[in-house]
């Protein structure tokens, strides 16, 4: 069976991700690594690297494209573009703009004959679906989410840019006793502060005045106010130790009843090493299902949604129903 | 919007589940209940009662019939059979059979132009989908399946054949502390002991000897002697007031690497107050999607790989991605 030629549009952290996903999947073959940057001084671990002005070049050699800018304000205009040429899969995470950019990019897809699936990833993408499942099965009952324990960039970036830090992370944790008497059958209200709470390691540079530094953290609105956020001052050496890494995961939880007094509990967990590297896999089965479907004749944009799980899997589905079901 | 109209077929557990389940979705209707038993006798909670071999006389006002058959038994013809007039659901659970039983059914739908899916549940089903949706992220990794806190019909069963036992129920537990380890990232070698032990609550028949019923228990080949077994021998009047439920539940994680020393966890888990009514919830959420997939033309059998899950949810899609995703 000929192999799915596969393109990364960007090369940040999650274009790596997915180079590497890619790599460990035989069905599947890399054929170009687009940059905005100049080709000759991107280092790529396959050594595939294309300047994305000529991208049109390549139409037709192409199965499915990943677009793997770094913001979703890159992705806002990457998406539709690499849409007129070829089938996509982005990672598109700004929940309030989906709607939004689902409409642009079905459009676009639609009038170039092109599949384009937005979305994919962990949330969005394997949480939504859990949601979706969960509701689907349980129509009365209550879904939640808890993210962590695990790496939050935008709270990092906050830390980050606070005068007199020389270098910082902060850790989104969940309340292991609330998440115990959810997944035990118990409904509970939450607050924002008995949901998570935020664990901050920082480097302070030389000179700088701890206690001040502590003080503009807990009290940051929007940021950490709203939570319980311990401070720890740490070495720089520490820091590159221990806190390089980018963990993260989450639980979703749906809770329903199927009767008077029955509790019925789904639950959905990630525990993951690097952020990047899980959402790179994601989208990379994410990327063998569009080119299937799109081969099948499927045109517009989708979501994970709308993917039959086998396409997922490079396996056969008769294969997949004797191993698995 | 016109309703779903939905008719189960076999009216235990599972029926009644799917009663249950049917007259909690807004978006569907039961129209019909098939019995192999005289009607008259048969107390339903709908009222609904109809003998299952006048069923023929249905065909063109049910969108979708749930095979409810007590057993992989009764299945393994059932579905063949109301496959040549509807469209179909049914909960086969015998794994290693299921290959042959999708085939049969296959044919006969196609035939018949109808659409069949086979084997959804919990397991087979909900778990056969985290496990295909795990291994196609993670490929390269181990997929662990833990059963419980629940009851094992089958495990009871096998007491209560026991002479001298008035009643039991057999509980198996999963080993919390190798689930802790796994979903902390650890590689585990389980022997089927290291998995799971069982719990047996046994009322004793007048005169009967404990010892040597606990011993019959505890060396049964196949059901009990490959795992650490306890037996509690309780009053009928305990049993009666702490048994009688139908609790199951379960987990299924992936472990994986994305890179060298870089591990990811993906993990499942089910905690149920009644199994029969989350399967009959889980088969009430198929058959929607099952209804609107035949109604766009799909026909043959299909599994819950095949389902895009935006199927399974009465809402609309783009409430779905604006709500969910």
């Amino acid at each position: 069976m000929e192999k799915i030629k596969v393109a990364i549009n960007g090369y940040g952290n999650l274009g790596r991700a997915v180079e590497l996903a890619v790599g460990r999947s035989a069905d599947m073959e890399l054929v170009a690594i687009f940059t905005r940057r100049d080709p000759a001084d991107l280092e790529t671990a396959s050594g595939l690297a294309a300047p994305s002005s000529e991208m049109a070049r390549w139409v037709g050699n192409i199965d499915v494209c990943i677009n793997c800018g770094g913001s979703a304000t890159d992705l806002r205009d990457q998406t539709p573009e690499a849409s007129t040429l070829f089938n996509v899969v982005d990672t598109f995470d700004t929940h309030a703009a989906i709607p939004q950019h689902f409409a642009v990019v079905d459009q676009v897809a639609r009038e170039n004959d092109r599949l384009a699936l937005i979305s994919t990833g962990w949330d969005p993408g394997l949480f939504s679906l859990n949601r979706l499942i969960g509701e689907s099965i349980l129509p009365e009952g209550e879904t939640y989410t808890f993210w962590g324990p695990g790496l939050s960039q935008g709270h990092s970036d906050a830390l980050r840019r606070i005068e007199g830090v020389a270098a910082a992370v902060q850790y989104t944790i969940p309340n292991e006793g609330a998440l115990d008497r959810i997944h035990a059958g118990e409904h509970l209200e939450l607050t924002t502060r008995e949901k998570h709470r935020r664990e901050c390691w920082v480097v302070l540079a030389d000179g700088a005045d701890g206690d001040a530094i502590r003080e503009t953290i807990v009290s940051m609105p929007n940021y950490f106010a709203d939570y319980d956020t311990t401070v720890n001052f740490i070495s720089q050496e520490e820091f590159d130790r221990d806190h390089t890494g980018m963990p993260h995961g989450g639980t979703v939880i749906r809770q329903g009843q199927t009767s008077e007094g029955t509790s019925q509990v789904i639950s959905f967990k990630l525990a993951l090493d690097s952020n990047p590297e899980f959402t790179g896999a994601v989208a990379c089965a994410t990327a063998r299902a569009v080119a299937r479907m799109a081969a099948e004749g499927q045109r517009g944009a989708i979501t994970l949604f709308d993917v039959p799980p086998a396409k997922l899997s490079p396996e056969d589905p008769a294969q997949l129903r004797k191993r698995l079901l």
